[in-house]
């Protein structure tokens, strides 16, 4: 049987050094699980956008919707501030989403137990929290039509539009009762219900959903602003959290800040299944393009590699190997290995970017 | 000279029984200050649906958009959930803000030395935290049209308008600016211009206004996402936050739980200036109605006596008094009075709602 393949899009910035010791693991396992990948190196973003003048090439586009699974690194940074909207770097990345129809996205905030002392928050708060958040991808504000700016009397006007419709709530709604019955089994869905109409529908679609097909789940609903509150006030009362496409960028940016170990947290994003039965998928750290760090070795690749570990779970039936990455993970954490952002108020010397990568194949 | 003239909404749950003990203060101000006020009540929220059917009759926003200032309780409550859209408490509110055309709401986020200990952040992240977030109370997607839910296909699908005029933008930043001119002297605008529009628009007329007008305020930009972790991250570095209606939704609270005191946070709503020279107005405490505890005396009336404080300054130029007001209740914690929500995992007895009004009156 052929590899599976790999489409990797290390973007900018930190993109591609983080990238280089997620290659190093792929390599480990080729050689040593006899889990060889064919991979492929592709351009993103602004890298994307000096070479093609498109943040996203057609034929790059094509090749992640062959691809058994994309991963990404980090896209944009300052030089391409002004460029025009339409081919910003996060142009690239919005195109990946929506063309492979990523509808799922899922965003971990975990936090490990060497690195609880890094949250703001009190430790006895965070120690210990595990939170999934599932965050629709491919609609809402984002997306929705009619948008951009429009001359109006003798003035301009912004306008974007959220709009959902139930299937689209539905989907989402599913791969997140899904994940939970594989957890804590409780999912809270956050929305503006008192306010909009969007999120009325919204309400009433994942209600229908739990009533008819996962009514052992537990399932609670709450205004998005009172999420942004409780997340801070005790996060550990969530298990998977789902809600839509603007309002889950704000609050994982916000349960992901809880953790205070940013350059730790992985993201899936995932679609319909393939012909293969695995879903569409496209796997990037939480954290962006760093460009104040970009290119010094001094970025932690950590978030990047266990986005790996998550490729390994969702799209290659491969558990068992993900738990060995994440294991090994932890315990170079355990032991001590801190990269620069990791340092705490005691000091120490930070490891670089690729000595992360020799203590983590190392703990392999 | 007429006395100013007050329209009290005390609302539902809560609202009345802590709007009781702003009476006893503004009572205070009459007899010991010379300074009288005429005051009117009225329903609000679910508490003017019972008796209307509509949760604000026209007779009463007649009269708020009469009245000097509006001090408003708090809305809503479960007795109502099952209610039209058209009808819930949350319209009534709502209806005020846009009705009186009220585009920047005040939501200081501080921290009160005697409660520092109460956030879910680490101590010295918060000890004398002093935000101020601006956000836009009357255009965004509250009330962008179309809206609803509408058949498609044969489906139905939930919109919502996110829509800014440039207008709209100029007087809110302007609003920011002139307190941060008061404060720190610095702005920071929270949208997601890298995604929306109408986010676009937002940064380009804040920019504008600051060139032109502003130049010796320090203005940034962040988008909003990257906002809500730098808000859990290291709140402190900001001053004055300006952001739209939906975002400071969000961000405000998520800002105002940072402080550990929500019983403790007051909000002010501003509109264009009146013939008197003094702004439209309505004041309300940050939390909500709180129906768990309702007319159980356990409430803490300080956000609501706060809200006046705010009432005072900025309604009635009388910013000594409202520093008094502000100094007896810092005088009151430092003494060591706590309501129910103030009690630290030590213990202790907690006061009633009337036992601090006598508190803050003593002090006074
Ligand atoms: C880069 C940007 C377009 C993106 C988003 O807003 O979705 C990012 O913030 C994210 O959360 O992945
Ligand atoms: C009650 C609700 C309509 C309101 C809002 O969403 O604006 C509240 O959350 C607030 O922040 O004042």
């Amino acid at each position: 049987m052929a590899n599976p393949t790999l489409l990797i899009l290390a973007g900018d910035g930190i993109g591609p050094e983080v990238m280089d010791q997620v290659v190093r693991i792929i390599d480990w396992y080729g050689d040593k699980r006899d889990l060889a990948f064919d991979v492929e190196h592709d351009l993103v973003g602004g890298a994307a956008y000096d070479k093609h003048g498109t943040p996203l090439h057609d034929d790059t586009m094509a090749k992640a919707l062959e691809a058994d699974a994309v991963l990404l690194g980090a896209v944009g940074g300052p030089k391409y501030d002004d460029l025009d909207f339409s081919v910003k770097p996060e142009r690239g990345l919005l195109r990946l989403r929506k063309e492979m129809d990523l509808f799922s996205n899922l965003r971990p905030a975990q936090c490990f137990d060497a690195l609880a002392d890094f949250s703001s928050l009190k430790k006895e708060l965070v120690a210990g929290l595990d939170i999934m958040i599932v965050r629709e991808l491919t609609s809402g504000v984002y997306f929705g039509e009619p948008r951009g700016i429009f001359e109006e009397g003798n003035e301009r006007v912004g306008i974007n539009t959220q709009r959902y419709t139930e299937s689209e709530i539905d989907r989402v709604a599913r791969s997140a009762f899904e994940l939970a019955r594989r957890r804590g089994n409780k999912v809270c869905s956050m929305e503006k219900a008192n306010v909009m109409e969007s999120g009325i529908l919204w309400r009433e679609v994942v209600q229908k959903v739990h009533d008819e097909d996962y009514p052992d789940v537990e399932l609670s609903h709450m205004y998005a602003d009172n999420g942004a509150m409780q997340l801070v006030r005790s996060p550990k009362q969530f298990d998977v959290i789902v809600t839509d496409n603007l309002f889950g960028d704000i609050l994982s940016d916000c349960a992901a800040m809880l953790t205070g170990s940013l350059g730790m947290l992985p993201s899936a994003s995932l679609g319909a299944p393939n012909a293969n039965g695995h879903p569409k998928a496209m796997y990037e750290p939480v954290h962006g393009s760093a460009p104040d760090i970009a290119g010094q070795g001094k970025a932690n690749p950590i978030a990047c590699i266990l986005s790996f570990a998550m490729a390994l779970r969702y799209s290659f039936d491969q558990g068992d190997e993900a738990t060995r990455l994440e294991s090994a993970i932890e315990k170079v954490l355990a032991d001590g290995a801190r990269t620069a952002d990791l340092m705490g108020p005691e000091g120490g010397t930070p490891i670089s970017t690729t000595q992360m990568g020799d203590a983590i194949l190392e703990a392999l």
